[in-house]
């Protein structure tokens, strides 16, 4: 099998050339990025010398002409350009950028703070978190691929809000995050001066991963959803930690909680249950979703604890995990 | 004016020790710490080198015989011995310690999790909170000086709380702190190895600082208050950001909530109400609490960010405020 | 292939794990740490639960009775007392401390601060650093894993002195580690809030690797070798930057050094020789030694920089490379 | 007393108002920073909200006219073109920058990559090491202050060149930087991502600050100096370790050594000669150097270690020591 990556000069692109590096069924055959174009692959990916030996390339559809697979690694803004040219011309598509995760054009311009350019393809996409559509995955041919910040909220809520464990109003999330999910960045906010010995939040109440966790929960749990999401910068590179509180309608002990969990994600290969508090670092360079519930009986609330590696489960390793469910391979394969 | 600090090795003895180098109208001429007794101060701070030439010593109370001011910078469990000891040889005693800032006893022993053994001094303690209790902290003796996370987390609720802005009720508290806040550890979970790139939630729901900001709540709203408190151990040395939600009983504007609390603070010299968001950075070694607030409409939630450095207005730097209170200095005498 | 970890609970053993975890042709059967006995694999290692179910038992020596291969992650000076007790009952060993990686009985009780306990077994180990001993590994049944400083002193140095590039005496050696290196640890001074933000170097003139590094180049050279060898801490997890200064008899130029390198290296999988200044992130995960050399005109020194994540090429990555060899298996095989 | 700043809304500018901000008898009128014009300060220093009411200006020469002393805080390159037309009109001048640095306008040239646009001025100013300098200082009008490298490279080497202890030629300078000695960057290079969690060496043989050492050593121990100076950027956000290594011409212990550099340093405010080995941590946020020398046998050489705050001594706190000196003022005024 053959792919290819478009925005492969990033830190997702990176991390997709880093786990598919020792694949022996599946060769990255072409990998574009319009800024290095002319530049051998590991000019900007040292890590990966002798690994490739591709040079980057400027984007053209017919560049992909014929492969079995193409990744999109490119910021939110610009996919957009670019499916619709590959459509047609690649056997699937995994676009890794937020342009093809929420259905509603005005919900895109409002949160994105740009036009959809393609708005007949919104909604076309599979939204790509195996461990709520795995079975549509499986036939998918253009796959969006969550959010970081989705992935670890969804996986956490998910179970309560489908089993109306939580009412589905009022739900606080509050994210920490690791600079990486800012992208390879150029601005002084993210200079190390800056963000070191530093925390802060951003975008509260506005950030354009708010109505995708909204609306994929909504229709999971078939009811509205109102949710506060308040992500926060925090000097780590990698991992967001996920800390949600949501209302129970009725007393239910913490151990009732938990194996309503461990029986939700008892099949599932990438999210583990844990009986005591995850943190970070187990979860590094993994695919997994590390989670664990308890009950604040003060409040009557729910607290959800998830972290996952946000280049991995986060992004390129969840794009890999839909690749192996699209062609047929073992979920684990290339992933750890 | 002569002090003397009893558990001057830590990391709140060296800020304090830092933060007072410079007076001219106070003169550190004791310090004790039983494990370094003997040992030059700056052989534990070799910061402070030049600025004491002061040895340890073991601590008795006789030593302080005498002093206007004793800071103690024990952890908590050893202040409540040494208290008693001290009280009627010196002007003023302040614990930053956890001994003395809740008045139950029994609820001392359920969060702390040993038996109080100067159970007649609880409750006699004035806490040391300048925005709330100025007026007492001014002709008190023995001030228990606010914890680390109660203080972020009281300065942030306190003016909507007190103005009936917000329900007491489902309050949920997200902090977030830097490592010096656990005080100088020899704990595998604080080596470097395993907090750096990573984060993770600890004592969920069972932090000993949740009865003392609750009871604080309580006693200024003149209510009760339930609250969840989930604090997360994060990779920097000093800072704790703090992140709360609390329900508004009716529509409110961010900018109303807003004049709200710069009303409240107005005469605040260490509060500072921003309108954007705030950072660690910004208050990092400091005495300044920085905080905004905004409104989440569709969960109809107060959502309050406030930041402080642990060490200074979490610590050592409130315990000088309060000891300028105490002694007719100007608040800002030598904190920035 | 079936093997063991004795001292399987510190950061090599857990790093050995990880890097074995997708292994389809060898098999971790028994794990060993005396103070996590009985406990699951998984509870000190939390990222590997899911890719193994095993738990770690009290040493014995028959629990590796008849097992392929016997890795021993102990710190130094426990591992003396294992290896006497291990041969004959197992196919190979590769010890990944220090016990047997100098010939010396007195050199190792002045670096080492202890007196050796198997003697007789000095100097009978094959000195594990392919780049070097390739041949002797492929038939060796007892392996020194070399240290981590060593190895990107070693690779930095090798090419250098074995063809008389540079002067044999007088060689400087700065090197910069992580915090890992240090093991898992509880003393404070491997505490974050000591670490972070600080630097420091230690041991200097007396650090355990400087006579490895010292007796293996003078083999390699067939000349004594004199050497400084100034190790710091640097607030980072993983990974080694060495930089070195050694004496050119004769003019040369930067571009003839770095094709003598390019040269000496053209077949070693794991080293990269570059041509621009190499950094630990670009092989941090990684297997490889990235290095650069150039030539300081105005005091002729040879300059050499190296990196290595000093858990991979530094412990665990390089004892895998050693099975490799030893086994037949493609050099490559478990490692990028 | 008055002063005004030239490119205030820098890290230098930053921590020079930090340290003002408590003064009492020197008042900071005028800011200016011609891409932050017309915003108040504490929109660019968060953290000096309430010390600072000013609001950056655009720089024009009239602005300081009068002003008893102007510190500039400016990238290289652009002093040169504000030093001319300030002077005459303001009392002192500070340069914190490299501008006027060398004495040689073609060294300048090769090592900035710039012709320089007032090489009359070139050796005019008076170089602001206290320690080298204090009585020229004292009636100087235009200051260089010193490097933030050559700060820590000279105070460690002078007392050994100055008394012929070591070989002038042949010394080898290893620095490792934090990264705020960059100054606030808005490079990939310098973000969080991809600084974090690595080290690279750059510029080698070639940073701007190697002629500054190497001539200031020269004219202090009265014959020429050849020396190599591999500056590396390390994680952290302020310091710089610098660890050097120079040639013994004879046997010398390491106790004498020492002896020599307390006797050099006995009068010094902030010179710190330590027994132990020095760390960052100690002198963050201080004006301090700490150092320590001692002897490495097998190669004879004296290796030498220094730390500083590269922002306080390497910078700003330097600045007011020099400022202390030329207004009569207590040298410790200020800083600690």
């Amino acid at each position: 099998m053959e792919c290819g990556i478009v925005g492969a000069s990033g830190y997702s692109g990176g991390e997709l050339l880093r786990l598919l590096a020792p694949a022996e069924r599946v060769r990255v055959v072409r990998v574009t990025a319009n800024t290095s174009a002319g530049k051998p692959l590991a000019s900007v990916h040292p890590s990966l010398r002798g690994a490739y030996t591709l040079d980057f390339e400027e984007f053209t559809p017919e560049r992909f002409d014929g492969l079995d697979c193409v990744f999109i690694g490119l910021p939110s803004g610009e996919a957009m350009r670019v499916v619709p040219a590959l459509q047609g011309r690649v056997g699937r598509i995994v676009d890794l950028g937020g342009d093809f995760r929420l259905a509603d054009a005005a919900e895109y311009a409002a949160y994105y703070g740009r036009t959809h350019t393609a708005p007949a393809l919104l909604g076309t996409a599979v939204y790509g978190l195996p461990e709520l559509y795995r079975e549509r995955i499986r036939t998918a041919t253009f796959i969006a691929n969550p959010g970081c910040y989705p992935t670890g909220a969804l996986l956490g809520l998910l179970p309560a809000l489908v089993h109306k464990l939580v009412r589905p109003e009022g739900i606080v999330i509050t994210s920490m995050s690791g600079v990486s999910g800012a992208g390879r960045s150029s601005s002084v906010e993210m200079s190390f001066a800056e963000v070191n010995e530093s925390i802060r939040a951003y975008r509260v109440g506005k950030h354009q991963h708010l109505p995708e966790i909204r609306s994929v929960l909504a229709a999971a749990a078939g009811v509205p959803v109102t949710l506060s999401f308040v992500p926060h910068l925090v000097p780590l590179t990698r991992g967001i930690y996920t800390t949600m509180h949501a209302d129970l309608p009725a007393e239910v002990s913490a151990e009732d909680a938990l194996q309503l969990y461990e029986r939700y994600y008892a099949q599932e290969p990438f999210v583990r249950v844990r009986r005591d508090i995850p943190d970070i670092k187990a979860v590094a360079y993994t695919n997994y979703c590390d989670l664990t519930v308890t009950v604040d009986r003060a409040t009557r609330k729910l607290v959800i604890l998830t972290v996952i590696d946000n280049l991995v489960k986060g992004a390129a390793g969840q794009a890999l995990q839909n690749m192996n469910i699209m062609f047929g391979y073992p979920e684990r394969h290339l992933l750890q």
